[in-house]
């Protein structure tokens, strides 16, 4: 299987992303990887060897590029040509931790919509109290989604669930602001009602309050709401957490006091940690597509390229391809 | 000034409600209270006195009942006397912590919407970590908002910023899911656009992750997105001290730094506690009317009065009157 990366995305580029590539090579035996990008750096951290080849180029784009201006443009950015070896037939998969507007526009452009896929979803992995975690979709691919949009997602994240995470009859549910089934928006209620006509499992409404307790395997939702809880789930944890450590600097005491918990902590906050999951799939294209966290380290590029690879395997887009015909 | 208050609403109903009635009379002199409920039970906690009407009614709205069929055919319910009076010139005032649902719909019905006001909006007070806060509106009076409500949001939001919080040119923002104007969907971007158009103190887009650092005395979003960001801020931290609490009693070493932090920790989760600030406004009405937590005590009852007092001297209601004028 080869899979192409994008070596100049993501706040840790080169290095995380090539020592993440590095790793991946040594424990997959069966991969190969087409690595874009400056062939000067990516060499600092990276010895010439089979199964990884090398693609050169000056260009790149950036994190604050304007997406659909920077990929029309940028005709020779690492991550353009990684979507093009995709499009071309050259790799089965893509892995870019760079500015995510772009990688959806090159996705969508380049790679291509499966056929009866309306619009492609964001969907990562985001984590639980017990360390299962759950698929969420769609964070911001589409922030003005229609009910047939979201049913499309229920059945690209069923697919996944059962066959990448190997969760058989995934729990589906809608995001919504009350667990009755007439809650909601027009949006949400019209959802309920076609999602109640599918043969996937449909567990009905979940609110965002359950959402860390494991309320669903798969948690569908429009690109705004989506984006929006993330954002407060990341952004009310690390104001917890950034509390907490004023606390336990206070005084004499709660200094002992941290001292004995410092590990115990630091355990709590990387289960919160979502990049442990991999990245985030975009869903409803021709071939796998992986953004991985813009803060992404060698360990979570290495997870990003073992999701692909069991999307590959598992023929994931194949299978979606089928469900929506 | 003569206030109103639903004895029955709320998970501590009567006991916690006449309590913080008790506490609000002493405190207050200038105000006399109408309190609708079953007298006998009301009676247990509170001694007749002075400025204290008990207005005795059999009838109740619970937390299960379907809002508006209730206020429809409960017609002698605490709560909808409690609307009434403000309806009939009895009261200036009203305050419940029973139904949500049921309340919006008494006070629509009942107390009246100000002319030109096209949604009411539920406005909670949330907790920053500064201990400042910051008024959130709408938070699920209506969930399928138009820009054009969204303007009125800001408008009365900034009036009560300014009257009841004392902050002088409150700085309204807009919840979207990235900081620039161009961010967001079809509804945030074209309110952005209306915003600055208004002469309220508009200074552009929020993020939800930077709620709790206090981006805006007032921040405005539809009430879908609103009630979500709440339970998502909620769920999650429920979530972090549940998991903190786990950890400091999974050994002999963290259970002994537990009981150096135990208060420092309790005021730390006091700290997110929004019924410190007081209850619900329910905003753009002929009247204010104050929606208490469900799970107020006596405290937060307290709080809540004080609140509704403090809208009444400062004419909230006709402020915002002549503002949408």
């Amino acid at each position: 299987m080869k899979l192409a990366v994008d070596a100049m995305g993501g706040d840790h580029a080169p290095k995380e992303i090539v020592l993440g590539v590095d790793k991946a090579l040594k424990e997959f035996q069966d991969i190969e990887i087409l690595l874009y990008g400056d062939e000067a750096e990516i060499s600092k951290y990276i010895t010439p060897r089979e199964r990884l080849n090398i693609i050169h180029t000056d260009e790149m784009i950036t994190g604050t590029d304007e997406p659909v201006r920077a990929v029309r443009r940028k005709k020779n950015a690492s991550m353009v040509l990684m979507a093009q070896s995709v499009a071309d037939g050259k790799a089965d998969a893509c892995i870019s931790a760079g500015n995510t507007g772009a990688l959806m526009t090159a996705s969508l452009f380049i790679v291509g919509r499966i056929e009866g896929i309306e619009r492609p979803a964001l969907a990562p992995t985001l984590p639980t109290l017990d360390g299962k975690g759950f698929l969420m979709l769609d964070m911001g691919a589409n922030v003005d989604a229609k009910s047939e949009h979201l049913v499309q997602y229920a059945i690209m994240g069923s697919i996944y669930a059962e066959k990448v995470r190997g969760i058989k009859n995934p729990k589906v549910g809608l995001l919504n602001i009350g667990s009755e089934p007439k809650k909601g928006n027009e949006l949400t209620k019209k959802t309920f009602g076609l999602l109640s006509d599918t043969n996937i499992h449909f567990i009905g409404n979940v609110e965002s309050r359950d959402l860390l307790d494991g309320a669903a395997d798969v948690v569908v939702t429009d690109g705004f709401t989506g984006n929006m809880v993330l954002k407060t789930i990341e952004g009310t944890a690390l104001s917890i957490f950034s509390m907490l450590k004023k606390t336990l600097t206070s005084s004499f005491k709660t200094k002992m006091a941290a001292g004995l918990i410092k590990n115990d902590l630091k355990d709590l906050k990387n289960m919160l940690d979502y990049s442990e999951y991999g990245g985030a799939g975009l869903f409803g294209l021709n071939a796998p597509v992986i953004k991985a966290h813009g803060s992404s380290n060698e360990n979570a590029l290495f997870n990003a390229i073992r999701q692909a690879k069991t999307m590959v395997e598992n023929d994931v887009s194949n299978t979606i391809k089928r469900a929506i015909k």
